[in-house]
């Protein structure tokens, strides 16, 4: 990864230019940098879809203001604080034409598999990937990509509204569905998570309960001895074979467990729960249709931004700030936002 | 396991006896009399709902004509054909009370965990559990009860009727799951099975198709050769890890993956796919209201028995030319149905 001058993108018909005013880093950008090429395509090996390779700009959760827009452009106007969808589908399989393009195996994210990316001074996309946030402040427009991905997940299972849940897995996803969980109505809300520090923050986000994995013999007793072994629906945002089994163990007859986490490699599982109790266990990706009610969502709740928000950075001290400090596995980060144009952190 | 007399069971208020005409061999009475006790109480730990622990009377699968009724029996006559739903519940717990009986977890299985079995000459149940099956063969009656497995299963996806499906897996569940799917109106159904005798059986059932996993690369090859990579729902009834990967890998974005057979140990999966495609992964147990509707498409279509019924012995041949038959691996059979009043074998 190199900062460095690119071309100043500018907006064709269609499309609208954006200054970027802060871009989170994802969890997805540090596997790309550390373990990577994964979804960023490699030299030689162009996207089926957009046709671009390695180097891309990075970036996908992402702010800013319109600051100018391309031929035909009605919706959006310069000056709008705006979000952006960052995905292209390919519009023509069998997953676009029912509705699921998310799930569109030519998908390109944007900040990854090309069409620029969030971590640079400004961006051009199509005006129907662009998406107005009003009054909204700029911080909580960078969690808005986040919470589309937690906002899809609850969508996958039954109706928030006054249901029970465990969420496994306190990272920035996990804690925004917390969040999300309650503002959306539910009545009982457990987070499962190890690190202290990240359980911490569960209550300032709504969460009813924050339980320690790790301080019970086996995750059985945990959710019996919390009350919790028969919620309607769990969460796995860990990536760990124990959570999910933990998902498996939690819910009750005919609930739902959302499989959030991608784990990337075999899992060791026991389904013997998912039979004797009819479970549905769903997978979700991404977000479809998900960025305007996220929005409607914010203008209703307001978003404890400080709780996720943990450092503010400039696009100079990406990595070392950046990065290696999400890396490091310093469990007291939750979001780090990236400003293209600072060039000093402004806290550490 | 003995052949031995036990006491004649007479019939109480609101039950009735039933004069067992044939009782068929479930997997679930080869692992109990292989590996079990498993579901069968040990002896010294009483089921909580029927108090029965080993010795029990086996066998689930059973039909028989009504001998006759206790006290207060209305809807069932001396002499009607009769099936029974071999499973009571608690009726109080929460899956009891919110319709999901099959799930609770104090329910018990007549013929595996107290209340008599079909492997006697005479069983005595609760009225509500008997339903009539008119005019349909003995034979036919004795598939019931797999087939309610078959239906349920098929409830826990999507409508059949117009849907395209794989079946892994050819025992008596995958090939009633074939011939089902098509009696509720799938287009489309492929069986997945490595034996050709079992496959060769599947046509007559109405497949489309009958693949030999074993003769491709890889699964995906397999599916894409067969134009099957892309079904609306799978059926895992095989028991093996490959079986549910290949569901996974089968299904559309959006499709379901309904999982029948119980492994009984962890599996290694990659579920990726179940991410990315958004797939519901399904379980299913036994049956809930299952037996009625099946009864209903009975009397509609017609089912082949002579591909399903490939054995009729006599109670005295039960471990030789039963038990021991269907556990040597011969894939010739399907279902051995058990007469207790025959003492010979009608046929080998």
């Amino acid at each position: 990864m190199r900062i460095d001058w690119v071309p100043e993108p500018e907006p064709g018909p269609g499309t609208v230019k954006i200054a970027v005013e802060w871009c989170g880093i994802c969890g997805t950008d540090l596997h790309e940098y550390f373990d990577g090429p994964i979804f960023c395509p490699a030299p030689g090996k162009s996207h089926p879809l957009t046709g671009a390779s390695l180097p891309v700009v990075l970036g996908h959760e992402f702010v800013g203001t319109v600051h100018s827009v391309g031929e035909g452009v009605r919706r959006i106007r310069l000056g709008d604080r705006v979000v952006v969808e960052p995905r292209r589908s390919c519009g023509q399989c069998a997953a676009c034409t029912s509705g699921r393009y998310n799930c569109c195996p030519r998908a390109a994210t944007i900040g990854l598999q090309g069409g620029g990316g969030g971590l640079a001074q400004y961006i051009v996309v199509d005006e129907d990937l662009v998406f107005q946030i009003g009054d909204l402040s700029a911080e909580v427009g960078a969690l808005i990509e986040p919470l589309a991905v937690a906002h899809h997940a609850i969508g996958q299972g039954p109706r928030p509204q006054g249901a029970t849940a465990v969420v496994f897995g306190g990272g920035p996803i996990g804690l925004l569905v917390v969040w999300m969980l309650k503002a959306m109505g539910a009545s009982t809300v457990c987070l499962v998570e190890p690190s202290e520090a990240r359980r911490s923050r569960a209550g300032r986000l709504g969460a009813d309960h924050a339980l320690d994995p790790t301080a019970y013999p086996s995750t059985e007793r945990m959710l019996e001895y919390a009350g919790l072994s028969d919620v309607d629906v769990a969460f796995e945002c860990a990536g760990v074979e124990a959570a999910l089994q933990g998902c498996l163990i939690a819910v009750r007859p005919g609930g739902t467990v959302v499989n959030v986490a991608i784990s990337g490699r075999p899992l060791s599982l026991d389904l013997t729960p998912l039979l004797l109790k009819e479970i549905h266990l769903v997978g979700t990706i991404c977000y479809a249709n998900d960025h305007q009610p996220v929005i409607d969502l914010l203008r209703r709740y307001a978003l404890p931004v400080e709780t996720l928000v943990t450092k503010r950075i400039g696009l100079d001290q990406l990595v070392t700030a950046g990065f290696r400090a999400l890396a490091s596995g310093d469990e007291n980060h939750v979001k780090i936002l990236v400003s293209p144009t600072m060039t000093q952190p402004e806290s550490e």
